[in-house]
Order: structure tokens, then sequence, then C-alpha cells
């Protein structure tokens, strides 16, 4: 997959210019310009300017860029079209609900199939992914090369999870759980906290 | 509710901190120090530093502070011992979900209600918690003096959704439809976009 040297900040960016774009359909042969991405979307203008310039080179001076083409452009930037896929362990409501979550092949990632570990989940299914037992994951991540893994188990087992996801093959992981995981080096993890997003919220109102 | 002048950076590892204070129980009586602190999280040893300092003011030399002093400094700090209730509306999967995850009352924040406009999901109830119909939520938020408010509804019933929280008296909003809201001044709004996290680890694959 081929990178242009584009900055993590920026790359923060690309998916909401991506989807400010995309939700502004039909723009069949329109022009849109950095200054107006920027006013609609609350930016800084000589930033989204730097930001598109790297994804697209330069816009026409006045009017800016051909809006499907800076949609291609982003896209192949974030490897949109190149499906990457990623398995989920625990499907609990959490897990269930991001099985379901649409919105993650916009960036180029489908959840192919949750695990857990409890009979019930698995027979009851609450979602539109096989949820299969935990003894396949192995075998599962090791024939359709993942190395995508979602973590939603509680903090009791998340460890035990992750160790499993890594001897599996896995090499990124994004971990819902409230605990630090302890990876081996050349693994990645993000470590997602909800409440921490509400606290922040919540912390504004008083200030 | 008092606030120290933190930086917003400080703020966001604060919850960091609590987390892992709070998993190292029992404490009784133990001193903890920023350096502990610091290589356990897998921070810099001045940055910790300097946070604990705005919290709780200077440790002592070489053993740093009495751990249950620090975290009752950071949860005064955090707000976590105020209460602030929300209300969520779209009892959907993720919807009920964060109705059910126990994390947020740990940061003060407490979700008092959901609400839904299907009666299907209101009669079924997936949840612990009440799901009201849609017309009992701006009775309900001013009953209740709600100010925080989470919407888990799609992208086209999001702006409704948003407008009708605003009409109610809440003045924090927390979005995770993939849309951008158009809120008036004076109301604050944290936009969580779920597939940017897993569009971020998954380009980290490739680089």
């Amino acid at each position: 997959m081929e990178r242009n040297p584009i900055p993590k900040a920026t790359w923060g960016r690309l998916p909401l210019y991506l989807q400010y774009l995309r939700t502004r359909l039909p723009l069949q042969g329109k022009m849109i310009s950095a200054a107006a991405i920027a006013r609609d979307l609350s930016l800084g203008d000589v930033q989204v300017r730097k930001d598109l310039a790297l994804v697209s080179g330069a816009g026409k001076p006045k009017v800016g860029y051909v809006a499907e083409q800076l949609i291609r452009n982003i896209e192949n930037c974030l490897g949109c079209n190149q499906i990457t896929p990623a398995v989920l362990v625990g499907a609990g409501k959490l897990g269930c609900a991001l099985l379901d979550y649409g919105g993650f092949e916009a960036y180029g990632v489908r959840i192919v199939a949750g695990f857990d570990c409890s009979e019930r989940v698995i027979r009851e299914e609450h979602t539109n992914k096989a949820i299969l037992p935990m003894e396949r994951l192995t075998p599962f991540c090791r024939e359709n090369r993942i190395r995508l893994g979602i973590i939603t188990v509680g903090q009791d087992s998340a460890q035990i999870v992750c160790d499993r996801m890594v001897q599996s093959g896995v090499t990124a992981i994004w971990n819902f759980a409230p605990c630090r995981l302890t990876i081996p080096p050349g693994v990645l993890l993000k470590q997602e906290n909800l409440a921490l997003s509400l606290a922040y919220l919540k912390n504004q109102l008083y200030q």
C-alpha cells in the first residue's frame, strides 16, 4: 500500500473531510474550495488548505478542487478501497453494537467475525454477523490472515484475549476494556475509553 | 464546583491516573511516586510529576504521595463525587450498550434514562434502565434539570433529536451519529467517531 508522508494530525482530519464531502452529494462535476470546507467544518483556512494540498495537490485558484476527484484522493490515501478484515472478541451489548455498526467499511475496515466464550451468546446471535466460539479464534485468524483485533470483553479477561489475539497473528488491537494491556514490541494498541469523552464533556459544563 | 486552572492535556490524563490508582487497591496507607506511575503507564516522568503537582501539590521527596489522598484529590478535581445526570436518545444496540455501561459513574456521570421513538424498543427493554417514549424527553429533562445529552440515533434523525434536546435545556451533547450537528452558541458538542479510531489503527498497520 503506497503512502504519502502525511502528518498524524492531517491523517486524523482526513476522515472528517471525507465524511463531509460524501454527505454533500450530488457533487457530480462540482468544485469545492478549501475555504468552504474550512467554514463548514469550523476549521482553520490555512490548515485545510495544507491538508488538501498533501492529498490532492494544489487546488485551482478561486475555485478549489473537483469534488469527486478530491473524494477519490482522500479514499486512496486512507486506503478505503482496500478492505482490511478484523475480528472482535466479546459479543456483549457493546460488541454486538460494533459488529452491526455500518460505519467502519467507509474507512476500509470490515469486522468479519465475532467470538465469545459464552454459549448462550453464540446461540442467541443478536447480530447479523457470525459469532463463533473462542476455540475458533486462532484457526480463523490464521486462515484469514487477520491482523486487526477488537476487544470488548470485561477487564478481567481482556489480557487473556489480547494474548490469544497476538498468538493468532493479530498485530493491531483496539481495546475497549477499561484496563492497560501488556503487549509485545511491534504490536499496536489503541485504548478506547468511552467514559473519558463523557467525563470531558461534563467537566466543560462546569468551566 | 471549584476548579483549578488545569490544562486540557493534564485533564485528559487524570482519568487514566485515577483508573490506575483505583485498580491498585488495597492502597491503604501506601505511598505512590510519580516515577512509579509514569513507569507503569508508559508516560514521561516529568509530565506525570507536573500533572500530579497541579492536582495534589508536591509529593514527599523520594516517596511521593499518600495514594488514598491522591485518589481523593483527583476525584475532586474531576468532580467524580458530584454525579451529573444525562439522558440518551436512541435505544438501538449502541444506545443500550451505553445505557448499561458501568464505567461512566466512576467519572461522575449517570445516564438516568433512555428515550426512543420506536414502541418496539420501549416494550422489549434490552437494558436495565428505563426507556421512555420521545414525547417524555422534554418534561423529563426539565423536571430533572438535565444538561447532558447523548445521541445514538441514525444520522437522519440526529439533528431533530439535537434540537429537541437543546429546547429541553440540554447544553452539552455527545453525538455518535456520523454527521455534523448545528447547535446554537453556548451549547457544547463532542462528536464521537468510532470508525475514526479503527481507521487510524488500520492505517498504522501499513506504515
